[in-house]
C-alpha cells in the first residue's frame, strides 16, 4: 500500500504508531516497523534512562521517536541522546519548533510536526516539517479542539499551495481499515495510530487497563485536565487530554480547582500513581481516544498493522466498482 | 452513485441537505432534490406560516423536513401540517422520539433520527428509525461532543448487529467529495450536509453572512451557548451550537452568565436580531461548522451536489488502483 508517506520513510504500509509517553516503548515500535509500518518511541516527559532502555529494546529495528516539545525544552539534551540512535524520524508535538527543528533535519532524521489547527500547520511548514501530522480532538491524550474529518482536508488544501512536498498524516480516531481508507480519501498520505496500539500486546500498559479500554464504548471518553492536575504536569495554553471516564476522572472532572487544593492534591496524586502501577482502572486515568469504541481485543501490533492494511485495501477496491456501496 | 440510502429514498446521489432552521427553505430543498439528492426543509423552532410558505416554495419537488424535537413537543400540531405535505422523510433531532415516531411512519414518511452518541443511536433503533444520521461535533449548529470520524463506524458496527436494515448517514464536517468518499469508507450509506448548503445561492441567508463564512477558516469556529442565551432558546441537556467566532460570539463566549443578566440580555438580544436581519457578521451569530474552511464560494445547490458526487467518484476510482495514493 504505497503512498507519499511510505516512499519518504521507506516503509511498506502508511501506518505509524503514536509516540505515547510511557506506553510506546521499543518493543511496540519495533513490532510496528517489522510489520511494515513505522513505530515511534514515546519521549513523553523526558527520562534519559527510559529512552536508552527502550531504544535498546527496539534492537536493530528502524524506528522513530516523538517528544512533547515544551517538556523537551526543559531537558534539551534528550534530543542528542535520541539523535545518536539515528531515528528514521523525530516528531515534535505541543510547543515551539525552532529550537529543535534544524538539529533534527541536520542529523538526517525526518522532521514530523504534529499540529491541531491550520495555524499550527503554517508554523510547521515555516519550521521545515517533512511530515505534518494533523491531529483531531477525538484522539486520546493531549490535543486541542478541531476534528480529524475537517482538519485533514483543510491542511491538505493548504499544503497543496504552500508546501506541496510536505507529506500529510491523519491522527485521531483511526483504529481500523475504515479509518485508514477514510483518511486517504480526506487527502492524507497515511495515518498515525495511538489508542489502537495502546491496546496491543507490546504496549507498556497494564493488561487490566487495556481490558477496561476494550470494554469501553466511544461515548465514554472526555477531554479533561484532570490527569495533568493530578500529576502536576503544567501544560501550556489550552491543551487538554482525552481520557476514559474512570471513577478517578468522574471524581474530579469539573472540580479541578478542588483537586488542586493542598492536601487533596497529595492524596489524589498518590492515588493516581498507585492505581496506575496496580493497573486499577477506577483509581487512575487511561489516556485513550474515542476509538476505544472501535477495538474489541488486545492484539499483537503486527496483526493490527496487517488487519488495517487488508481492510483498507478491500474497502477501496470495492468502492471503486460500478456501485459506491461499501457497507 | 447508488447506496442503500439512494435505494431507500429513491434518489440518485447519497447526499441530503440538512434541515437548518430559517436557512433551509423550500427553494434550497427543491434544488438539492432536483440535482439528485434529497432536500430537507428546516422546521426550526416551529412557525406554521413559514413552513407552509416554504413547502409551497418547494413546488412539486420531493422533499423532506426536519424538526428540533424538544421544540416540536411544544407545538405538536406542526407535525400534522408537515405530514399533510407528504414529505419523503421527516428527521427528528434533539429530543424524545416516542411521541412522534409512530405517526411519521404511519403517514408513510421515512423516519430519520439524528444522533450524537452511540447511546442515542440505540434509542433511535428502539423508536423504529429507518435512517440514523450520526452527527459529529464538527457540524455547525447544535450538537454534542463526539466526532464524525469515530461515531460513524461505531454506529455502523452497532447497526450491523442490532438493526441491519437501518441505513446510516454521516453528518458533521462533510462539505466536498473528499468528505463524501471518507464517510462511505467509514461505513455510512450517505451524507447529510449543512454548512456547505448554508453557503448556497438558494439558502435563506444574507449574502454578507455567507461571504463572512466563506472567508473564515476552520480554526475560527467554536461550540458555544451564546446564540441560545442571546435568543432565549432554552436547550435541554448539554447541547451547544457551533458558530463562527464573530465579534458577538467573542464578546460573550465564556461570559454567558453576564450576557443573561437583565438589561444586558434585552440589549444583546436586539443586537443579535438587528445584526441577523441586516446581515452584519460582527453583530450576530453564524451557526456554521468547521467545514467553513473547505468552502471557497457561494454556489447553486445543484452545483454543490454535482461537484461532491463527481469528486467522490473520482477519488474512489483512483484509490482502487494499484497504488493507494489519492492526493
Amino acid at each position: 500500500m504505497q503512498t507519499r508517506l511510505t516512499e519518504m520513510l521507506g516503509i511498506e504500509h502508511p501506518i505509524l504508531s503514536a509516540p505515547m509517553g510511557v506506553a510506546a516503548g521499543g518493543k511496540l515500535a519495533a513490532a510496528v516497523s517489522a510489520a511494515g509500518g513505522l513505530g515511534l518511541i514515546g519521549g513523553g516527559y523526558g527520562d534519559a534512562a527510559w529512552l536508552e532502555r527502550e531504544f535498546a529494546a527496539a534492537g536493530t529495528a528502524r524506528v522513530g521517536c516523538g517528544f512533547i516539545t515544551w517538556s523537551l525544552a526543559q531537558k534539551p539534551q534528550l534530543l542528542d541522546l535520541v539523535l545518536a540512535q539515528t531515528p528514521v524520524a523525530v516528531m515534535l508535538s505541543f510547543g515551539e519548533l525552532a529550537p529543535f527543528a534544524p538539529r533534527i533535519k541536520a542529523a538526517g532524521a525526518r522532521l514530523m510536526c504534529q499540529v491541531q489547527t491550520l495555524a499550527l500547520a503554517r508554523e510547521a511548514v515555516a519550521a521545515g516539517a517533512d511530515v505534518i501530522v494533523a491531529q483531531g480532538a477525538e484522539a486520546g491524550g493531549h490535543g486541542l479542539a478541531r476534528a480529524t474529518f475537517t482538519l485533514v482536508p483543510e491542511i491538505a488544501d493548504y499544503l497543496a499551495g504552500a508546501a506541496p512536498d510536505t507529506v500529510l498524516v491523519a491522527a485521531g480516531g483511526v483504529a481500523d481499515g475504515r479509518g485508514l481508507a477514510a483518511a486517504l480519501m480526506l487527502g492524507a498520505d497515511g495515518v498515525l495510530v495511538g489508542t489502537r496500539f495502546w491496546a496491543s500486546s507490546e504496549a507498556l500498559v497494564a493488561p487490566s487497563l487495556q481490558a477496561a479500554a476494550v470494554a469501553a464504548d466511544g461515548d465514554s471518553t472526555v477531554r479533561t485536565t484532570v490527569p495533568d492536575v493530578a500529576r502536576r504536569y503544567h501544560w501550556p495554553g489550552s491543551f487538554t487530554a482525552r481520557a476514559i471516564r474512570s471513577r478517578f476522572v468522574d471524581d474530579w472532572h469539573g472540580r479541578e480547582s478542588v483537586l488542586a487544593e493542598p492536601g487533596t492534591l497529595e492524596r489524589e496524586e498518590a492515588r493516581y500513581w498507585q492505581g496506575f502501577h496496580a493497573g486499577d482502572p477506577d483509581n487512575t486515568c487511561m489516556l485513550a481516544g474515542e476509538a476505544v469504541g472501535l477495538m474489541h481485543d488486545v492484539a499483537p501490533a503486527g496483526d493490527i498493522v496487517q488487519r488495517m492494511t487488508r481492510e483498507a485495501q478491500a474497502l477501496l477496491a470495492r468502492a471503486a466498482g460500478t456501485r459506491a456501496r461499501v457497507a
